[in-house]
Formats: C-alpha cells, structure tokens, sequence
C-alpha cells in the first residue's frame, strides 16, 4: 500500500497551543501496527463537560454504545482512542473490552468508569485485547502533557496520510480562549452525523447541554457534508470538550447565550476545517472536489442532489479522468428523486458554464475546459432555477489508488 | 483500452428462434462509431401491443419522453434504436429529433409515428443528426428478416463486451408460443454511462394492458435487483412487444388468466436472464455477486439492506481483491436505515458462515474462506433473524478496470 502523502495535503501545519485543562499522551500498545503509536490518552481536568454526536449505523461499535450511554452524564475525566482495531461487531467480549479499558483508564487517572470517554477505529470484527492497555494508560496519565497535539493525531490515523489538526483563538467575554481539534478519516466516509472519528477540545466553560447544541448545529453543514464513498461508518464519533479552565470567561449555560456569538464562529471553523480536511485525505483522493447546488426548492433538497452527485461513482472517476463530464452529472441530478427540470439546469466546472437550460451550453469551450479540469481542486456549481434552496458539500474523486487501498487492506 | 469480453459472459449464446411477427434489420448509420452497426430496425405486424417501464430519472432523455407519451396508445408498429449516442440533455434539438426519426420510420413501414418506439443509447448531451436515419430506414424496412438477433443485440451495444439475447419456448393454450429478448448494460467503448436498454418479443396475442402489468412485475426481481454503480441513467427501458401473430393461441385479455400462467414463469426467466447477462457485463465486472438477504422485517427492507450492500465501493472493492471482508458487510448493512439487530446478524460467503450472532463465527477458517473467494461467483447470504422478509439483488465487483474504464475515457 501507497505510504504517500495525499498531494492535497494542506501546505501549512498550524501551530498547535496548548489548550488549558487538557493534557496529551501517545503510545504504541501494538494493537494490530508495528512500529507506529496506537494509544492516545487525553486527560481532562475535573469540571469538565463532553458533547457528541455518532454514526447512526444500525450496527454501531461497543465504544460508539459505551459514549451514548455516558454522554447522558454530560461529564468527562478521559478520552482513550485506539487505532487498528474498531472494537465493532465483536459480540459481548466488545462490550467486556469497553468495560475493561473504562476501569484501566478510571484505576490511572483516578476517576470513576463513567467519567471516560473510548472511540477505536480501525478493523471490524476482531476481539480488541483490552488488557493491552494495562499499565500503558498508567504510563500516559503520568506522563501527559499540555502539548503533543500532532502526537496525538497521528496516534489515531490509519490510512490517513496525514494528521490533521485545527486549531482557533477567540474572545469569550474579555477571556482569550482556544479551541483545538483533531479528526482522522480516510475510507468508510458517509456522512449521516460525524464522519469517523474527530475530537475537539476547549477551555471555555460551557455547560454540556450548551455544548451538544453547539456540535449538534455545527456539524450538520461540516463534518455531515463530507461524503467520500458513501459508505457509512460504524464507528463515527464527534466528541466535543470543554474543561473551562479559561476561569475568568463567562460561564455559558445555553447556546442561545449572545455572548457566544464569535466563538460559536470559531468553533464552527474548526470543524469545517477538520471536514475539509478529511476529505482531503479521502483514500486514493487526488482531487478535492466541492459541489454547490443552488436554485433548490430548499435546502434539504439540494443537499440530497449535491450527495447524489457526490456519492456517484461515474461522476467521480470521470473527475479522476479531469474530465468535465457534465452529462454524469445530468444523471446524479436525474437519480436524486429530488425536483428538477431538465430544461431549467444549468452546470459549471470551476466557474466555467458547460451546460445551462437544459442543453450544452452555446459558448462551451472544450480546451478551456479541459485545463480547468487540471486544477486539483474542482468546483462544480449546478443551478437548478427552481427556488432558493443551496448547499454545498465536499467529497474527492474516485482512483484506482482508492480500489488498491480497499482491494487489500484487512487480510 | 481492452476490448476483451468479459470473464463471467455466458459459455454459450442459445439459437434464437424467430418469433411470429417480428422482423429485423440493422445497419452502420455512422452516428458515432466506425466500422460497426449502430441502428437497430424491428418490424412489428399490425395489431402488435406493447408495454413499457423506464428510468425514474428527473432528466430523461427525449427517447423515453416520446415512449412514455406513445405507449398510452398500446400500439406498436416498430422499434428504432440507435447507439452512440443517447440524445439525452439535448433540449428542444433532441425532441426534435424523436419526431423526424419516428417520421422517417412511418415513411418507410407505413404507419403512423404515433406507432413507432425509439430508443438510443450512448453519450450525453450531443445533438443527435435524426437526419442520418433517412434512407437507412427505408433500406432496412424492405430488408428485415425474421432471424438476425444476434447482430440486433450486437448493433445496440456500447461499452458491452458481448451481445446479451435470451429466448423461451411456452405453451399458450395449445400452441406453442415463443418469447426473446436483447438487452445492452456496460461495456468499453465511449458511452458516459451504463445505459439500460432491453427488448423482449413474443408472437402471444397479449392485450396491451395485461403486457404491462406482467412486464411491470416481472422486473421488479430481474432488472430492478440488479445493480452496477448504482448510478441510474437518464435513458434506461425495457420494451416488451407481442405480435399476437400466434392466431391459435387464445388471446389473452388480462395478466391474471389461468391460462397465462407458464407463460409468464417463461416471461420472468427471459428477464430474469438478461437481467443477470448486464451483471456479467459490468464495467470492468471480474466476479458476479449475488446478495441474499433474508430474516428481515419485509421484502422491501430485506432489498433496500440487499441495496446497500451492492452499492457499497468498500464492500465491491473487497470482493475485487478476493477478500471475506464481512465487516464492510456489517457497515452496509448498518448504513441501510431498515430494521437491524446487529446480536441476531449472521453472514455467509459461498455457503461458509463467517460472522454469526453480531461476532466472528467460532469455526471461521480465513483459509477456507479465501479459497471461496477466488470463484468467479461470490453469493453473499445476509441472515437477519428478524422476521421472514427476503430478497436476492445481483451486482459485480468494482475494479481499477472500473475506474479506468470510466476515467481513462475523454468525451
């Protein structure tokens, strides 16, 4: 398998501050990779609050089952991710693992059970060996440590080419404070919640029902507009923390708080930019792909058409081809049992108009066309001229390299 | 790009039969292609019904509109089908189109264009030039014969790697009746997309309405469980015409006779056999997947689980490496949004239980299990343990050829 950074990378890496309340620790428990962590250990301070969303698979991992349940509380002590073992579709010992690595991670922190949150990824339906963690989270609650943060998003990839990191600064009040975020993502990408798994941390106090209301709203037009096969994960988890070690910011009890306004800004940037990310790393991506559908009849509607046109397969390979197939197009719009009117669209790939009322349009220009398809990141804007519904959503094309990956990862 | 035919093609073409009042031509119209036949003519004697069901498209192509608008009549004097292209997204040109070819064909059958069926298949978006069937329709309206079905299925292919014909021979009443179909899916020439196109003849004396109810069921677990990409043309239809030229055989006014009953058991089978040929002939198509999915709540559910599953890239490109990777099931499963309890889930590959009660099955033997996958026919069974709905769908793998394929061609 390809160990190449994807060429859609971003070109900068953004310093990551430190985030008052949480500590960082990596390790390699050899799960299932050699040489490489597997392990990442975030250490809350108490008082601190949790949010989340997750894959709304009917068949979800035990971790995924595990946070539902503790996320009820609204308070945590400890995340624990592992990588190369999803702990999905493993039966009662999956539930036992959860169990099992609650208690190690309460034992090294000192904490009950309930205060720690757990999200694995990785293969589906092998037994994760929990005892594994026996005495590495000891180790790691010892040993964490403030920063360490592309640490910690490596130590959660798996074939991801690159970590990705988020990160904002932002006035709560008169109170600087700091949002960091990680996510890793890859294959198995469908958004119907949070895609994979991606966490962000804060030291803004705000409450936890303030908190699930904030990722609730913010992740609907991020993270949940991504698609990179459509195929929907097990295991998705979004978990949102807030230490509000930031003592001297406002104490925020409810979203709807004006005071929240620009950190609600920031927040939401920091997951858009995660979500970018991720389909950036899309397995096999060489070009990031966004699609706009506008002249809706609403909302919900352009954006079942721009997953439609996202989620087809011809649309996609064509885009790997740089070719400006407006006619697959035509059919991902036709396929979406959304309205349209044939005779009403009108398409353009990055700026260019190909197509308009139904037909080619006169002023198409197939050279000019084609050198726009060289961009690596390829724009294509439907207009359907039937109301004012618009969204946008984000995917990548679909490679060889993507059928490679998933043509021999597992065995 | 490589010609060869596909891999999982039929071991052997069956003779087609002619069938009581249907006569065929075809000829090289040079719509698209060189050096090779693109315009298919079927004759029809007077009095012929028909019946039809097509794409659910929102942008179907002018082809299909002028079909669905004729077939209000139940009448049918002649089929014109063309490849290379598809006249779809063409505007106001395309239905021009329609109605110049269906004059011509009137001219040279002597009908009325009201009696005319056409269908064309190819790419997107070109203006069709109608105006090349002139004179080639007359020619071939004086030189159709009753036998030439296997250069009909020939001359409506486009990226096809072989001609798909299917033939049954029923009793109606005391007199032996004769059913034939052709059908095109996806191949490797220059088509923007898999378009469907199938046609079946029978000299049965069928009223047009009973035609269309049996056609409407029968594809419902033929053509419609079959799925490539998932990717719905704008141009896909199944035609079915009946002569009545068997005079013996005792009309038929309704689908609900007694008497039509080993008809239409032989009716299904034609459909069913073609339906499985476009499988086999999937683009870049190197296994023929059969998913069975039983124990659901209902036939719907067990299909739309079924579905999910077919059109998984992940679940596709494991079966293109040869890999048991029934996790990927699970996800597709999960994803589906129909009833599923991930504890009662039990899966199998060729008859091997892999995953049994939401876990590995204990007797999972990888080598065992590898070995099956090397078959050039993987069946897939989907044990839900909820209820008795079931359902079988039909798909192939999905490979770089795929890719290639759809990505390597510029329009």
């Amino acid at each position: 398998m390809s160990t190449a950074i994807s060429p859609l990378a971003p070109a900068s890496v953004p310093d990551m501050p430190a985030v008052a309340g949480v500590r960082l620790a990596t390790a390699a428990a050899g799960i299932r990779y050699r040489d490489r962590t597997d392990v990442l250990l975030a250490v809350l301070d108490e008082g601190s609050t949790v949010a989340g969303v997750f894959t709304r698979s009917k068949c979800p991992s035990a971790p995924v089952e595990w946070c539902r349940v503790k996320l009820k509380r609204g308070r945590a002590r400890a995340l624990v991710v592992n990588s190369g073992n999803a702990n999905a579709f493993t039966g009662r010992t999956g539930k036992q693992a959860t169990t099992l690595t609650a208690s190690i991670a309460a034992r090294a922190i000192g904490c009950k059970p309930d205060d720690i949150f757990l999200a694995s990824t990785g293969v589906i339906g092998e037994p994760l060996d929990a005892t594994k963690f026996d005495g590495v989270l000891g180790t790691l609650a010892r040993t964490a440590t403030p920063d360490g943060w592309m640490a910690a998003a490596k130590a959660i990839m798996t074939t991801d080419t690159f970590p990705k990191v988020a990160t904002a600064t932002v006035k709560l009040g008169n109170t600087k404070v700091t949002i960091s975020g990680m996510a890793k993502g890859a294959g198995m990408i469908a958004p119907d919640m949070a895609t994979m798994l991606a966490f962000l941390f804060t030291d803004a106090p705000i409450a936890a029902g303030a908190l699930q209301s904030l990722l609730k709203n913010g992740v609907a037009d991020t993270f949940n507009a991504v698609t990179i096969d459509g195929d929907t994960s097990t295991s998705d988890t979004l978990l949102a923390f807030a230490t509000g070690a930031a003592k001297d910011a406002p104490k925020i009890s409810r979203a709807g708080d004006p005071r929240l306004k620009a950190f609600t800004k920031a927040f939401n940037a920091v997951l858009a930019d995660l979500a970018e990310q991720v389909a950036r790393d899309g397995e096999g991506a060489r070009k990031l792909v966004e699609i706009i559908v506008e002249g809706a009849t609403t909302k919900a509607s352009a954006r079942r058409i721009a997953m439609s046109v996202a989620n087809s397969p011809l649309v996609k390979t064509a885009i790997a081809g740089e070719d400006a197939n407006w006619g697959r197009v035509v059919m991902a719009v036709g396929k979406a049992g959304e309205p349209a009117d044939r005779d009403k669209l009108s398409i353009s790939f990055n700026g260019i108009r190909v197509a308009s009322k139904g037909a080619r349009d006169p002023s198409y220009d197939e050279a000019e066309v084609s050198a726009a398809m060289k961009n690596p990141t390829i724009q294509i804007r439907i207009a359907l001229g039937l109301g004012k519904g618009r969204d946008r959503v984000l995917t990548c094309d679909l490679t060889k390299e993507y059928v490679a990956i998933n043509g021999d990862y597992r065995s």
